[in-house]
């Protein structure tokens, strides 16, 4: 492997990573909080070794599809591992494994919190916490993307993103890699921009508002308030389940919006399903759980913030829906394994890969009654190759096997089945609460060291799709890692390797 | 569709039902029971049915893989409501659902039970039920093959006997269909009849023997007394896990051990992992329940039993495993997903199919490794072509795509998750009892009509491989039906047209 150039690149996100860990320290002196120090501590090396790296450009930019994916999952966890320090140096959460879980928890915007009372955090922390979202909501390499100047062409750069960017396949919105990186971001902050002033309008503090939009950007779902949303009034609840909604979409829809491709936007089979789902499930919920609310708005606003709140898998919630009626529940367990549009902020396995195993599964039906009609997949217009089927199938396939395997060693705890099943899921998909003991009044404090690795390891494989985290865990990797590099430039280098 | 042909297939079941039932009616005279007269009721006007049809043969007697798998959905659906009225009609179950319920679980071998008390039932019904294992578990149309003259080739018998037999793909084991299917009665009836003695030697009456035995073969679980195998004494129940583990093998594999082939036998990767699961798990649950059993080998042979009855879904139980430790619950639910091998009388996904799915992920990891390396995926040293892996993914997805509306579904009844969760698979992999309120103790009596229906569809879905059942569902199926049909016979009627 191209050892330089994953030097490089890790070397960038250390040094990114003291940049972001100024702004606690911002946070810190506004409120006059000591614990700014202990943030100094983690971001000064940080920078340091960031500026250091910068000075030794690699000598071939290149890499393959090998490197992105490595790169990614390294990152990932290097992001983890230093974004956990703070938390742990202020004591604020004793345990390093704790804190470590809780940060990447943050990262994959998981939001899923070893926390019993948030409140006691300080100001600087709280804030750290969501700014993670944020961070892990784009990507962090996609982040990268915008603003270093990463020579290599397209082909390396698309290998870089196409490991960090949820969905089965990745399009450049325009020609060049680094000016869609860049359009993404624009979107992204700019929408998180608007939902912060629409929540200083419905009378949120601006701290409230910033923390809030900027994990629901990232459909992350840490709260800074043990009540989550709870304590808000309706109209921010309304505004906070809108721009889940919103971030929940994948990011091509805005930029068709945007540049006057309005048909094509609503074309998207994607996001008619993902608008569909929303609405049924709001509608099955809402007649369920009449019963237990007060009035038809109560029921409505409630499903509507937590139908939004799992299927983009934020995680936010305004009601414990862990006592909600069995088929509610078992709705929200459903929309955890669907999870939000590809190309957006969400995780889960996505409503295209859905829409596509649907179609896979119709033609196999057909092919028993017509064996001799060859049909091809059609989404969004244009036939789907057959790579992309295969690519999908196997994920759903890969995707069982480690929830599966997470269910088993975590089923060492002795807890009731619910509590573990929808542990896994909850951290695989990103979404933060399950259900019973891990509920949105519950949090994951209890388990064991062990079982927390197990939920980290989940949240990790869950928001870079399994393969880049997998990889990790392939002796070849560290094999070819250990081994002299003599590759030469391909000849394609300036386009894209290995498009799926 | 050729119309004719399927009635003259679906004529020969009803037929073969009435024979079927005139056992029953024999058991009913040796007990002196009145039931018979029941028996005789239904068998009669099928056996005249039966006969009037065998004299109006077909003039085209070939088929498409189409009507072979609507042949094959129908016929089970005619077996079960046939054979479930002898049940009703003697009161034994008075609704007539229930009844239903019941056959379907008997003929699809699955052994999910709405009696909470089987002692109540005459001698001539506790054989019917399990008498329904029988059949249901080599399947009803490869035994039609094995006797009826059925012209039209191979090809069209193939159709017949791809739809009803379990696992990915189906190979004849010696040049002629009608002889391979003859030669799988042959081991199947063969193991059976060893049961018995080996029984009869432990220790139990003849009627026991014979009813554990063909519940046994078809790996369905009908016990003949509500403590299942608790009852009987230790050496039955190793002789009986014993079975349960052989017949869960693909017969294949004796097959080759019959005629010297023993080296290819032994080198089946899927009866390796079977057995390597087996074993796996039974060491796992024995020393998760040690704490809670009187001594390691009273924990070994539960266990044994357990981990056995579960895998070849047969559903037998000799101890109470819904209260085991989560972790023994969590590997047998796991087993239950994962079912038994493919070409045996058991259900679930399949050892196999895990197997290739376990080869898919592994390709697409090394496929982001090294991406220009072209992999053939092997089994059995034998490459797999590319449709085989194609179905077996589809087939994962439509599984669960099954399973989750059937969750949704079961989910009205407002019961704990783990009831819901193992009710579908426990009917869907045709094992029988689950956890929670459906474990060994309970049954499935206090589900409303609705869910019952559900799960009848999840039992007949589950033993048929889903898309013989799910293609009477499409309505191409239904116009194709009632439109006159003018195929000429193909050219390669003695020939398989379409394998997979």
């Amino acid at each position: 492997m191209n050892n330089s150039v994953i030097r490089f690149i890790l070397g960038y996100v250390v040094g990114f990573m003291g940049l972001f860990l100024m702004l606690p320290i911002i946070v810190a002196f506004i409120y006059h909080e000591d614990v700014w120090l202990e943030y100094a501590i983690v971001a000064f090396p940080c920078l340091v070794l960031g500026v250091i790296n910068s000075y030794f450009r690699p000598k071939k930019f290149f890499f393959f599809l090998k490197e992105g994916f490595f790169c990614t999952g390294a990152s990932w966890v290097v992001l983890s591992v230093i974004g956990a320090i703070p938390l742990w140096l202020t004591g604020e959460i004793p345990s390093y494994v704790d804190a470590l879980f809780e940060a990447v928890s943050g990262f994959t915007t998981t939001g899923a919190s070893i926390l019993p009372n948030v409140e006691a955090l300080s100001h600087a922390s709280l804030f750290w916490r969501s700014f993670t979202h944020l961070v892990g909501g784009m990507g962090v390499l996609v982040f990268l993307l915008t603003v270093i100047p990463l020579a290599g062409g397209d082909g390396s750069q698309f290998n870089l993103m196409k490991a960090e960017s949820p969905g089965p396949s990745v399009g450049k919105l325009v020609p060049k890699l680094k000016n869609t990186a860049q359009m993404l971001y624009l979107i992204y902050l700019g929408l998180c921009a608007l939902e912060i002033i629409l929540l200083l309008i419905a009378g949120m503090t601006p701290f409230e508002a910033i923390n809030t939009s900027i994990a629901t950007a990232g459909t992350g779902g840490f709260g800074i308030y043990s009540s989550s949303i709870g304590g808000f009034n309706v109209a921010c609840q309304w505004i906070v389940a809108a721009f889940m909604f919103i971030f929940g979409i994948n990011f091509n829809f805005y930029y068709y919006i945007l540049f006057r491709h309005a048909r094509a936007a609503f074309r998207m089979e994607e996001v008619r399903m993902y608008s569909f789902l929303t609405a049924a499930s709001i509608g099955i919920i809402t007649v369920n759980t009449l019963s237990c609310s007060s009035g038809l708005f109560d029921a409505l606003t409630k499903a509507a913030f937590q139908v939004t709140s799992i299927q983009s898998s934020t995680g936010f919630s305004t009601a414990d829906f862990a006592v909600w009626p069995q088929t509610s529940r078992c709705v929200l367990v459903l929309l955890m394994f669907i999870g939000a549009c590809a190309g957006s902020t969400g995780g889960g396995i996505k409503v295209s890969r859905f829409v596509l195993m649907g179609k896979a599964v119709h033609k196999e039906l057909i092919s028993y009654i017509h064996p001799r009609c060859v049909r091809k997949t059609i989404m969004d217009g244009k036939p789907v190759n057959h790579e992309t089927i295969r690519s999908n199938n196997v994920f759903f396939g890969t995707f069982m096997l480690v929830f599966f395997v997470s269910v088993i060693l975590l089923s060492f705890e002795n807890l009731d089945f619910s509590t573990i099943f929808t542990s896994v899921i909850a951290t695989m998909s990103n979404i933060g609460p399950g259900m019973s003991l891990v509920g949105p009044t519950g949090n994951f404090a209890f388990f064991s060291n062990f079982s927390k690795i197990v939920l980290i390891f989940d949240m990790l494989a869950g928001r870079l799709e399994l393969f880049p985290i997998l990889m990790l865990f392939h002796p070849t990797i560290w094999k070819d890692l250990f081994t002299t590099y003599h590759a030469k430039e391909p000849k394609n280098a300036g386009k894209v390797m290995k498009e799926s």
